[in-house]
């Protein structure tokens, strides 16, 4: 498969340039043929301007970046070709690569023949796409610190000391008949494996904020209608996505929109107002709501007026295990009395009043635990898997070295420990099947 | 102005790659801060792996194309940093880049630079734009010769050709206190300016062709309700834009997408069925059918049974001056008998029947002067203009030749013609405003 020589659109469609990506054994004999060069001869890295033409018809007028393997990012004989971001243009080029003996790339290919072809490991492989789809500082550090490589040599350093207590293991089988020889300390050998544990752990619990930075923290707004949900939406989104109207039950889909909140991303979601009513489309809109409210992290309740002792109770249960903010909207108008039961934040959507408190409400209730922008932070259930599943086989050797097991039986389940470990990075043999599953989220032409 | 240093997103947001481009004077200085690079004492036309970063994070791992004057689009000291297409990333590098003195290119400033500093000419430049919106062989075609040049060595002829007239001219005026001496014969001058004036009138012509390949034809689709419009624009378009259903008016707004004949772009506009009716909303969408028609070069008149005389005369009278095509569709259920009156296609749009027909007689409608793929066809107003104001000026000269005026007088006419061919390319001082007005309707980054 590696064998074939595959071409891209890395770009996005519709902008002034355009980048196509060729990659394989025949890239330049390919592209050769489309212009006037003799792309063989070219020096490495330089770029050179050409046409590009079908025989006939010049198709543009072209920069073409050459790289040869192993210089580039493939690893492979490798051009970008820089033309005109025109549709037809792109087509047309890409329809004669493909007819000259290109094949369409798929999703991710590129990264996967980077990986491959050793230029980087599986860990960073994945946070290419997780650099590509970062929209924030949160997301863009974690996957450029992985991209780096800083998750790599963390686990190459838990390998080496992994390796360093099979073989003192393993030093103690190979002369396990000599029985009146002392070898490696029992405690010292367990301290070694508690260090490694704990270093595992702190990595797997790392997921948590790994996802929480990754997706998004999910806030719902939640309250009777016309109390001016919509309007604080609008006022924490500082734009106009919700429709906002005096009419009750405006809102009866659950709205979607994110926020930043000192770099990590808020997920808020608007919801129908919560009423008695007959009216088919509306009561669906409301089960949205609790479904919505399930899913949330964060619950901000609005209020206009003093909720009943019954409607304070019902929604401390429904908001059981969230996080809850109670909002006093409307301030303006109705001054808010505060109240030791309720415990609200008063704000005025309409006139902006207070949302800078209600945000660092917002921000605290998230609870995101300190982390340094150098942290090893897991955000892959990929990675977390592997994670927990080397946790518990390195449980067993922990009790195997408490129960005095010996070192053939524990020996056997360390090597699953790095086995598990190695399954991150891809330097153990990784099925195909793995590969296709992590290259197929990507975009094509990267 | 042109001493600032600019920098643009030139790709598309949200692909794998993106493409900021820096162009000016302190391309090389700026980009240097931002990575660990020397840029100033790179070979042009490299490109070199590196890293973005604000000082204390990495922003992006990217390759940097360095490019030197003139031997760059622009003409100036140029970068192209080609980084991970995450918006982050893009608006990061941006940002970066403004803050060590870069200023954000307005839309077409890449190209507006190439001009001034004589890298294209003006018709060159509006090539460029012209090929990045071209979607299909006919605009690019266009577009690719005209960027080519084309036309511009068209006009270098008739400029020639203009000047040899001039100095003809001038020279008769040198000398015409010497009564006695035989100057150019005022024939030959005579048949001179013919010859300039028929290319002239050729160019200017050729605008209508121009236009209808650069816009598309317009052809409107109409006919009485549930005749199946819809359904034939579906078969056209081959997708499924129309919302097709058996309810009367049930298209009631004016639906328009486009269709590809022999590389020819088809605009087609499906229109709410014509009928009596007081459902005011109805009445708006009936009202929109007639101004399509209006607009439209060719119109398709559907029908599924025979129509009264006074309904043919009726449609007769509005589409008078297009190009009227009858079409009897649901030939599968109502088989069409040939009428001389009414010299219908039949097909069935449900069932793909005749299409390849219709197809056929739509692109002979649409009358498109036979061209080549060399020819030059005028698709700019802006040039039609200035190559009407030519015909104009050259038509003076001509009446001045046939009533024997003066040669001083003459040449001052031939000074506008040549100046009114001048402003196409720009080879004559174009005043900013103008220069303003072609490249503000650039994408920004070219």
């Amino acid at each position: 498969m590696n064998n074939d020589t595959i071409c891209a659109l890395a770009t996005a469609p519709g902008g002034a340039l355009g980048i196509i990506r060729v990659s394989g054994p025949q890239t330049f004999a390919i592209v050769s043929t489309l212009c006037s060069l003799c792309c063989n001869s070219v020096a490495p890295n330089t770029i050179l301007y050409t046409h590009i033409t079908d025989g006939t018809t010049v198709i543009d007028e072209v920069l073409v970046s050459v790289f040869r393997a192993p210089h580039s990012y493939t690893g492979e004989d490798s051009i970008e070709i820089s033309c005109h971001g025109s549709s037809y243009i792109l087509n047309r080029i890409l329809e004669l690569l493909v007819q000259n003996g290109c094949r369409m790339a798929n999703p991710g290919e590129y990264t996967m023949r980077a990986y491959l072809n050793g230029k980087i490991d599986l860990s960073q492989a994945e946070a290419v796409a997780d650099l590509i789809a970062s929209t924030n500082k949160a997301t863009h550090n974690i996957a450029m610190s992985q991209l780096r490589g800083h998750f790599s040599s963390e686990l190459a350093t838990l390998r080496e000391q992994l390796l360093k207590l099979t073989s003192l293991l393993e030093l103690e089988l190979d002369f396990s008949d000599h029985e009146d020889l002392e070898f490696a300390d029992r405690t010292e050998l367990l301290q070694l494996a508690q260090t490694i544990d704990r270093r595992i752990v702190r990595l797997a619990q790392s997921f948590e904020t790994g996802q929480a930075l990754k997706n998004g923290i999910p806030v719902a707004i939640v309250g009777k209608t016309n109390v001016g949900k919509s309007t604080l939406l609008n006022r924490l989104l500082k734009d106009d996505r919700a429709i906002v109207s005096d009419v009750h039950g405006t809102t009866r889909d659950t709205v979607e929109d994110t926020m930043l909140l000192n770099g990590i991303c808020f997920r808020i979601i608007d919801t129908a107002g919560i009423r008695q009513t007959d009216d088919t489309v509306e009561r669906i809109g409301i089960d949205r709501t609790y479904q919505a409210m399930e899913k949330a992290k964060i619950i901000l309740w609005v209020i206009d007026e003093i909720p009943t002792a019954s409607e304070i109770e019902d929604i401390r249960h429904r908001t059981e295990g969230k996080s809850l903010i109670i909002i006093w909207n409307k301030a303006d108008i109705h001054p808010y009395s505060p109240d030791s039961q309720l415990n609200a934040i008063a704000i005025s959507a309409k006139n902006s009043e207070n949302i800078d408190t209600l945000e660092h409400a917002i921000y605290s209730a998230a609870n995101i635990p300190e982390y340094n922008e150098n942290d090893v932070i897991v955000t892959s259930a990929r990675h977390y898997d592997a994670l927990s599943h080397a946790h518990h086989n390195l449980l067993r050797v922990l009790d195997g070295l408490h129960s005095s097991l010996s070192g053939d039986l524990l020996a056997e389940d360390l090597r699953l420990v790095l086995s598990n470990l190695s399954d991150i990075t891809g330097a153990a043999i990784t099925p195909q099947e793995t590969l296709n599953n992590i290259f197929s989220h990507f975009c094509v032409g990267k």
